[in-house]
């Protein structure tokens, strides 16, 4: 088991685009109900393929499995299986003051929520933000990948 | 993707017992409510462990992907992701007629049930039943391991 720590946050501009190359990512939940102890998440990114399992989130950590798996069982997965919806999305790796910042650029219904991640070795440790970053989401349940696929981002109600 | 096609019997008697040699299993669900698509199973099975997902069931068929994972991940899956419940067995393999049957000797909360199996290459494939079948459960949905985990057979109400 990896422990995955991070911190995430809206994203506030565009000075993050310049020399990004988005890698495009879909994924959808077999297992992300609001009861649910965990999520289990199939994912294609690119030419791989991989079967993610999340424990609950603690204060920005979780426990984390992850498994390659054939990119054609993914994309079954995808239309056979995750009934819940898909997040599509561009990510971008993006450095900034040492650390991989993680910016996802979400379209379908998720458009035009953009979303930056960057993971850390402990919660508490020390990060710079980078200029193009807005309010933190950490802790937001609705920003998980999970819940967006449940209720996109598009469909929130704002009044 | 595997399908899954299997016919599910319960045990009517100890002719089987001859010669078998049981592996201990013992499993649990990530995920497997009731209004679930599918199911996500973290099984170790002797000195080896898998990641299994099965789609919904229809007619004894469903499809079926399943990967080898570490032990050591396996355990800690259903220490402490597994929240709906734990299934601890010995699997028999027990040939018959030329196939071979699994003979699933349930313990924990499951105990005495005794449910055996054969996998067919299609639901209308021929099959020579054993002596020490009885009454044919495939259909009966408290019989499958997702089913036991939540609502173990000791628990069952038979007034």
């Amino acid at each position: 088991m990896a422990r995955e720590i991070e911190r995430k946050f809206l994203v506030a501009g565009d000075g993050w685009r310049l020399g990004a190359r988005g890698v495009s990512y879909r994924q959808g939940y077999l297992s992300a109900g609001e009861g649910a102890s965990c999520t289990v998440r199939a994912r294609v990114a690119g030419e791989h393929a991989w079967l993610t399992i999340k424990g609950p989130a603690a204060g920005g950590a979780r426990d984390e499995y992850e498994y390659p798996i054939p990119v054609a069982d993914a994309v079954e997965m995808l239309e056979r299986l995750c009934a819940g919806g898909q997040i599509e999305k561009l990510r971008h790796r993006v450095p900034f003051a040492g650390r991989i910042w993680e910016v996802d650029e979400f379209s379908g219904e998720n458009a035009p929520l953009i979303v930056a991640e960057v993971e850390l070795e402990s919660i508490a440790a020390e990060v710079s933000l980078p200029p193009w970053v807005g309010p933190e989401v950490t802790d937001d349940p609705r920003y998980t990948n999970a819940a967006l696929a449940r209720q996109p981002y598009s469909r929130w109600d704002r009044r």
